[in-house]
């Protein structure tokens, strides 16, 4: 087994976080009209290997592919409950765009799953999901130093 | 509802990806195993506060947080099949090092459900679950610039 070198074995990094969809064309319009860029679905050429990829700020890949795809690649089913349970966590600047990201997200298709509110730890947030289910919450937090 | 600027109205950025885990220090105990620094549990004094941070290279957060506090965070239940299937990508710098990842991986306590092998687009990868099903693959790309 090789050695990971001083900084550990694994580097602290997540490059893509891929996102098991339904239907590709209909996801990717949905992350279109959030406002995210793509070059559109690639990879068509390969069997299981069309995807769609927004490159997103600090380098990170969001990347959309079919969930049997998904499934097949990874050697995985999905057909249990309690399986991979997690959420996207966007920030925005204001109170006032939290209620607007939610909102602009109902318009594109997502489901509101939680209105947003004040939560104990400090934070103003609410939550959507997107057409195949994947959880994003908004976040106000006064505290957060903003880029 | 408020305008988003200039650049459209939801930044193209992820700031946290949060992770419902069934235990929280099992599964901080995993990630500080894979070579991830946290400062451990914080939140406590909050009822539903509970969770683990991992802050990444480039900015982003990986969180551990139990899985029922998220579904009640989001107001979302987590039962039905189907729902937000996802990977998470970490790209590693040569073939060899897919292969010691995922063994570490391994004997960190992960489940390796596809053995690394060379896929049709050109990569070389393999996947493995955590402790709580969420999915890794591990994945050498000999054509990416890797920093």
């Amino acid at each position: 087994m090789a050695d990971g070198g001083e900084n550990g074995f694994v580097r602290p990094r997540i490059h893509v976080l891929t996102l098991g969809v339904a239907e590709l064309q209909r996801s990717l319009d949905f992350y279109r009209a959030l406002g995210f860029e793509s070059e559109g679905i690639i990879g068509t050429e390969f069997p299981g290997g069309a995807a769609a990829m927004f490159k997103l700020e600090d380098g990170l890949i969001l990347a959309l592919y079919g969930r049997d795809d998904l499934a097949d690649d990874a050697n995985a089913t999905f057909d249990a409950p309690g399986r991979g349970e997690f959420s996207i966590g966007h920030l925005v600047a204001s109170r006032e765009d939290v209620d607007a990201v939610l909102e602009q997200a109902v318009a594109a298709g997502a489901t509101l799953t939680e209105e947003p509110h004040d939560r104990p730890w400090g934070i103003y947030s609410g939550y959507f999901r997107d057409p195949d289910g994947h959880l994003w919450e908004v976040i106000w937090n006064p505290r957060a130093a903003l880029a």
